[in-house]
């Protein structure tokens, strides 16, 4: 046996003691078998290498050659750069992506979960706005990837995210570093997952650098107007209330641009008086006067990670790390000089 | 008869001479049946209005409530807008959205169509790249409808679009009355399609106002980098070059931003010593400063135009006006004052 070269399913089949038919339905995983029918064939086949290589073509026959993606919110700059980088991985791969918008409705994100499975895609890359994925989301129970965001979970669902919580010490850091004493933090709406890891890169960087976190400083946009809105209002109020500060850090380049324009507005120099960092390295931080420093989450390296992770998956490779962390950095431009 | 509220699918096979079986293969468009029989059977369920409301809800069961979305370039705000407002109205309609980016390649474009047809979606809705749609691009004959761009074809594939060319010629005609003498054109690369009918704008209004149109007036951008970074070169080489101008209207946001980035780099005043009008209303125009005054496309209109019909072909509704045509208007900012 260990001469030939290719095991044909009639040889597991004679091994097994089965039909050829019913080793046929236990690699296709399709039609009726036994449990000890299936364990017998596949130990069978697993002690046989060319064998598994046998079953892995049948396999990736089976496959439909589709992939869904589900993005929180396509119209956003970050969700749609990934989403191109996910399409071009797997168009090289030979695959086709149907990108699903969730527009941050969870029950929407469910539904999609269970159409794009019916649909019989091979895998689903989700960037999640669920607390928590339900074990019944995809029947056929296929490879789930998270990017980004991720839903607390008890199931092995591999997760490719940036370092938000290391990206807000990076910001903080900086304002402090140009001497700012008073620092805002403007905290983005969005799911509680991030709200809470960026928050906890300014809390760190703050105490590492012996500040003070005052209270008054931290401010909650609550997402009923786009955040530049909200922003451009609070900050405005701030400063017509006399309040002083020196130093903004926003966790979304939206919410950075809104306080920009609520100091032009009142004639404070950006950056002389105040200093602002914002979060995404989006257009908006990228084209205002002056341009705004924030922290670049690496869009190609979560894409491509992540789809990396998914092909693996489909191919039934065996996943060493389910928690992948993107590089993240600063970059610095006119609002901070 | 016409006294009965409800005729059943056992009155049409009685009056059809044929088996209920049979009917139902019919109205359900499945299995096997001579050309003879089906008329004979329609021409029954025609004729009694009651059963056509059943018909139509047999057809509606058989549905299975998807819809395909192909975009160009998912990252381009203008399309990923669009793509947003569809997803919304087919989610409001009880329909799943795959939105497809086909990367402006019309090979994985037609691949796009194959594999949404494969997976049985009602009706496709596609801003398409390609010359022309082929007829046996979705083997199920569904319905198609095409937004902004479109293919010649002699199917009657129903169009939404806007009018590009009187776009064109509101912004070089809003810079003509702006008392700009000397206005230049900028081509961005995209479809032949949108470059011929932009530039037809600004010919017409350079007729109308009795205006030479100069060659070396138009400048055409290749595609081969980003269109802001080519604008930004040849208006910079135009200025070393010492040539004189005081208006720009360029056919993209973009590329308006790379000429607004020239003339800031020459410390050319915007707007006093040269105006700016782009196209699109994107972020490109919203935010530098100055802001750039531009073309707006209805993109909710687009979308949602585009959805309505494509649900009506999918109801089995006649569509009566195969060309629909979106206003766009003019949007003045700081960059034309």
């Amino acid at each position: 046996m260990s001469e030939k070269k290719v095991v044909s399913i009639k040889d597991i089949a004679a091994l097994s003691g089965v039909s050829i038919a019913t080793v046929s339905r236990i690699i296709n995983k399709k039609g009726r078998y036994s449990k000890e029918t299936e364990k017998k064939v596949m130990d069978i086949i697993e002690s046989h290498g060319y064998v598994s290589n046998m079953a892995a073509k049948s396999l990736r026959e089976a496959k439909s050659h589709t992939v869904g993606l589900i993005v929180p919110d396509i119209s956003n700059d970050f969700f749609s750069t990934i989403s191109l980088h996910v399409e071009k991985f797997f168009a090289d791969a030979g695959y086709s992506v149907f990108i699903c918008n969730s527009a941050n409705d969870s029950e929407k994100e469910k539904a999609y979960f269970r159409t794009l499975d019916s649909k019989l895609v091979d895998g689903i890359i989700c960037i999640s706005g669920l607390q928590s994925l339900p074990s019944d989301l995809t029947p056929r129970n296929i490879p789930i990837v998270c990017i980004d965001r991720y839903p607390e979970n008890d199931k092995n669902i591999p997760i490719v995210s940036s370092d938000d919580t290391m990206g807000s010490y990076l910001a903080t850091e900086h304002l402090i570093k140009k001497d700012c004493k008073n620092i805002l933090f403007i905290a983005n709406f969005t799911a509680d997952y991030n709200r809470k890891t960026r928050y906890h890169g300014y809390e760190k960087a703050m105490k590492d650098y012996n500040m003070d976190i005052k209270k008054q400083n931290i401010i909650y946009l609550s997402g009923d107007q786009p955040s530049y809105v909200e922003s451009e209002v609070q900050i405005s109020n701030m400063i017509q209330n006399g309040y002083e500060f020196d130093g903004i850090f926003a966790s979304s380049d939206r919410a950075a641009l809104g306080a920009l324009y609520a100091l032009k507005r009142h004639n404070i120099d950006v950056p002389n008086k105040v200093k602002i960092v914002g979060f995404d390295n989006s257009l908006y931080s990228q084209l205002p006067s002056p341009s705004i420093s924030t922290i670049s989450r690496n869009t190609t390296m979560l894409a491509e990670n992540g789809s990396q992770v998914l092909l693996d998956m489909m191919e039934g490779k065996t996943i060493e790390n389910h928690r992948i962390i993107v590089p993240i950095n600063l970059i610095e431009r006119e609002s901070s000089k």
